[in-house]
């Protein structure tokens, strides 16, 4: 039996595994540190009292032949997805349908799976620094090419974001067939205009482009001005895929709940120039490898709609909004070039000039005992940049930003990053451990 | 943008769509009859007890922020992979660990996401009756070829089941990269004796094949003679992968949750002939676009291995087999074929020396009021057969066989299948329609 070999080809978190060690390593040289995680990706406060009271009646249906639960739809259940339609999208103005919503056990799962639903020879594009599921996700199903020595990827265009653009990728001269893109965005915490993405659904109308739009931070957007869906821009639901998660908005990281929306609008073609309307092709690819969310957490979810929902997410994302606005603050006032931070709980930032994740990454652990993650972990455009996040609580948040505050931020950092994450790749190939992997993953992907 | 195009040659599940017309058509007609459903795949029986508490006490964890949890591993919990590693494979004496096991949200996810290890221009073989899936996500991932006229894939190879196997696929003479194999088979009933799955490991040992072991009906595996997973066989670990279900077993259908387990013996090859554990590549797979499996419903698992949890699964499984084998015995009374119906919940039967599985499906829901599953739905080699369940309650199934009794079933039920399913495929081409097709893929492909 032939192994899928582009699994060969994939290499093995090396980064993440060396924010482990390094941490390990710190850890045991100063047992007593009071390390602060300012790199937690994972949300911390606990889930609302109405949706724990939604769960446990749920959970009791489930004792009973008369309220019992079997298989559910595929889909997801009409009272789930009618909630998701009429509150995140009619309520806004925006024209979506409950059919149009497809229920899953998270974000990831459906990033992942959406990739069967087009063709495998499809030029993907990715901005770059961006979340590292695109391009593995993508590499699995044969669209990566071969891993060059810098270590992008051939096949994968990617987006270069950078101060110029203020972190937010540009409309590309090339046709790709299909784009992900993230707003509020993880790592840089930067959120995407109207205007912005109107020249996205222009171009994606234009090229024949699938956006597939990772909305999963949207709950965090405060500013009117600032859109929370792609569908407010006018003609986005013949070109786009809207993913959803209430992992972040509602703390649902270890319940594992999502949605993705198709609309019905919404073609692609095959190489003779037919269109076929995706939302079949992703019903169809749900209802043979799916067999639907659990019962229990769908009720948990709706529950988020209830007024007492509404209330519980807003002050839960108004806790790591402040974080992260704080976070925001104290570094600009350190003299950090920062960007994201607002209607975001991600925070991006470097010391100006310098470009050596590592180096700042060490110096913030050492002389603040402050954790983050380094930019360049997620992309050659974080070099130099590290990711800071509002999920601690505020007391450590406070904690942290003051330990900054008294570290010498005047003396270099530059170090040994240079030429990219091949180094570290080559460096750190004796980490090749599946439970130290394991460990690590989960800080830094989400 | 591209889709991929298997998704067009995939024809709608039409056989399905028209056993719901059929119903549908036979209740307009007579809406005061008591049918009774025993074509449901799905189970009836309440949760236990003991898994309700462990449930509540799991939501109730995620109400409070010393005892929240976010993000688990992708994995699953350590506290249930040792659970099962324990109780389902070492107390059994079977030498699998924890760490070869991985939790997910249930066995028809991991059907279709095991594709993405494998080559994509693997071999697949199926029997033929059997689960759908295997088939369409086969097709999906383009291992299909073209679908031929008498509604089989070009690429795959089918194994014929019959009276002559007993309705169990016999090694085929040709080698084949991937094998997908059922026992307690659904939809047939049947089960692999000891010295059958010793002859398809040293098949999958001589071609290097990957068997596919599907043995979510294992709970209901009585016989002490008759293997319940496939490591019991020497040499297995290096060769097979085995997915597990908690919804047979303990009725977790609106839960989601199984297992698959990878040993750390099983490996693949590249085209150049080196091997790659395939441990490592699900790992990476689920670790890229999989989030873990919710930890409310893990710590519901767990609690089925306890002395309350395996008594109350012993006590359901004591009630499907009894209505299974009260059908098969009846069936037989009555003069049909009968296969399965012992340690499993599916009775495989038909009228000796009919071929015609709509007729028969006709007869019993006009003269009985009784729905089934025709048999040619599983497949070519279905035909004349139909699939009853014993997932309904005793007292429905008492009632049904009774009715059955008093059918007169020796007049021919020949008619209309003859040329096989492809002739369903054009009969039923208007009824193309999602929400139908939702409606009943649940009630048969499961």
């Amino acid at each position: 039996m032939y192994i899928n070999e582009n699994f060969i080809k994939l290499p093995q978190s090396y980064l993440f595994s060396k924010v482990a060690a390094k941490l390990r390593e710190y850890k045991e040289a100063h047992p007593d540190a009071d390390l602060i995680r300012m790199d937690i990706g994972d949300v911390t406060l606990p889930i609302a009292p109405c949706v724990i009271d939604a769960m446990h009646k749920a959970v009791d249906d489930m004792a009973s032949p008369s309220t019992f639960h079997g298989y559910g739809p595929e889909q997801g259940y009409p009272f789930l997805r009618d909630a998701i339609a009429k509150h995140d999208y009619q309520d806004r103005g925006i024209d979506i349908h409950a059919e149009d919503i497809f229920i899953s056990d998270g974000a990831k799962s459906d990033l992942g799976n959406l990739g069967d639903i087009y063709s495998q020879k499809s030029i993907i594009a990715v901005a770059d620094p961006g979340y590292p599921v695109y391009v593995d996700a993508s590499v699995i199903d044969g669209r990566g090419g071969e891993l060059l020595p810098d270590g992008r990827w051939s096949r994968i265009m990617y987006l270069e974001c950078n101060p110029d653009n203020g972190f937010k990728p540009n409309v590309p001269q090339k046709a790709v067939d299909v784009v992900f893109l993230c707003s509020p965005c993880n790592p840089t915490g930067t959120v995407f205009t109207r205007d912005e993405l109107k020249e996205w659904v222009e171009y994606a109308r234009k090229n024949r482009t699938l956006i597939i739009f990772d909305s999963a931070y949207e709950a965090f957007v405060q500013d009117k001005d600032i859109p929370k869906s792609i569908y407010e821009i006018e003609g986005a639901k013949e070109v786009a895929i809207e993913i959803r998660s209430f992992s972040k908005t509602a703390g649902f990281t270890g319940l594992r709940c999502g949605y993705t929306v198709v609309p019905s609008e919404l073609v692609g073609y095959d190489r003779e120039g037919n269109s076929y309307p995706l939302r079949q092709l992703w019903n169809r690819r749900q209802c043979t490898k799916f067999n639907g969310a659990s019962y229990v957490i769908q009720r948990g979810a709706e529950a988020l709609y209830t007024p007492e929902g509404r209330e519980a997410v807003k002050k839960n994302i108004d806790v790591y909004l402040s974080n992260a606005r704080y976070i925001k603050d104290q570094l600009e006032k350190a003299g950090f070039e920062v960007y994201g931070g607002e209607n975001s709980p991600y925070v991006w930032a470097r010391l100006r000039g310098e470009n050596d994740s590592w180096a700042l990454f060490q110096k913030l652990l050492d002389e603040a005992q402050l954790s983050s993650t380094p930019g360049i972990g997620f992309g050659e455009c974080g070099a130099g940049y590290i990711r800071l996040t509002g999920f601690n609580s505020p007391e450590n948040t406070r904690k942290a930003m003051e330990r900054l505050g008294k570290v010498n931020l005047n003396t270099s950092v530059a170090g040994e990053e240079g030429s990219g994450s091949m180094n570290d790749l080559k460096a750190i190939k004796a980490l090749d451990d599946l439970q130290v992997l394991d460990d690590i993953t989960k800080a830094m992907e989400i």
